[in-house]
């Protein structure tokens, strides 16, 4: 069995953001060498999301408008987190999002469906976080 | 390591619907003649999801009923993704039940709790859409 | 390629409790001698959750807070599923928190980023339920 792990940083202009990594994970398979297994992407910060959906801009403003609904940024005073901190709504808008996805590796390829499309969602942004990518096979 | 592949098709009678796929992923797991390592079992399209909970028929109307709450399916019109399209509800409601479940797999059977039944999750059905299954492992 | 298996029990005194595990998990990792892979904590109940966030007490009454807004425990007549039982809210905070978690194992260590931490989320307590710890790699 063979491994491979890579970070990727990311660094939002915004508090949320949603970026397609899809190629970028697809990079990382690349220098795995790995042609059959499992590619676990995972936010190493819990105020943001690795997730997978569709790159439709209309999509990713109605996921802005419903998780800002389900679990609202303001008034910061609603959360007992915050305080010291401000970022209680994001904790709970990943848990909404997710932390990670796996993905199958086959034949040297992500394994995905004709829509699917790898996502870091940041919920906290305007400062450096990481992913991790973790591939396991052969 | 070996790995095993294999998509299931589903076309449903109704927009939404929850089907147990436990049977399908045994006899998947049992073709792969893996004994021991992880069965990957996610949805291909991004308005679908494969999740485990319990295969009891009120649960799963308080599940329609609780999914309708968060993210309704009309008036389409509130969301910013339809138009050509009108599941961008379905969208939402994938995300809350999640797109995957990663299964254990020991002694040649899916290591599952006592009332863990793996589910299809469909929210815009009435066409031919798959879930993948990957097993890796020995 | 390894594996290795480990449940872990919990008893919560209170309906609904978060449990950090993480030294647990890393005490299987560490008896497990895996040194590459990957790690699969599941809930081996579908009225509990494994999810990784932040060990901070304001958040986790944040989380009771927020769980009882969008899936309210009483009155138990709302459910379909209730009758025999009162556990439907239960059923459906665990898909919003999750299942299960995935991570990395890399040179010995769980591959965690700063702040994260496993937990035991416990949604319909006062009895015993198991948590399913997998770890294949070598």
């Amino acid at each position: 069995m063979n491994s491979f792990r890579k970070e990727l940083w990311f660094n939002t202009v915004n508090r949320r953001e949603f970026i397609n990594i899809t190629s970028q994970i697809e990079t990382c398979l690349a220098e795995s060498g790995i042609r059959e297994g499992l590619a676990l992407v995972n936010a190493m910060h819990i105020t943001a999301s690795c997730f997978i959906n569709d790159d439709e801009s209309g999509l990713h403003s109605d996921f802005e408008k419903w998780l800002e609904k389900l679990a609202p940024e303001k008034p910061y005073s609603q959360y007992a987190h915050n305080g010291a901190e401000d970022n209680a709504d994001a904790h709970l808008k990943r848990q909404i999002m997710g932390r990670e996805v796996v993905v199958a590796v086959t034949n040297g390829r992500l394994d995905l469906g004709p829509w699917e499309q790898i996502f870091y969602g940041e919920f906290d942004g305007k400062r450096r976080k990481r992913v991790l990518v973790k591939i396991v096979g052969e």
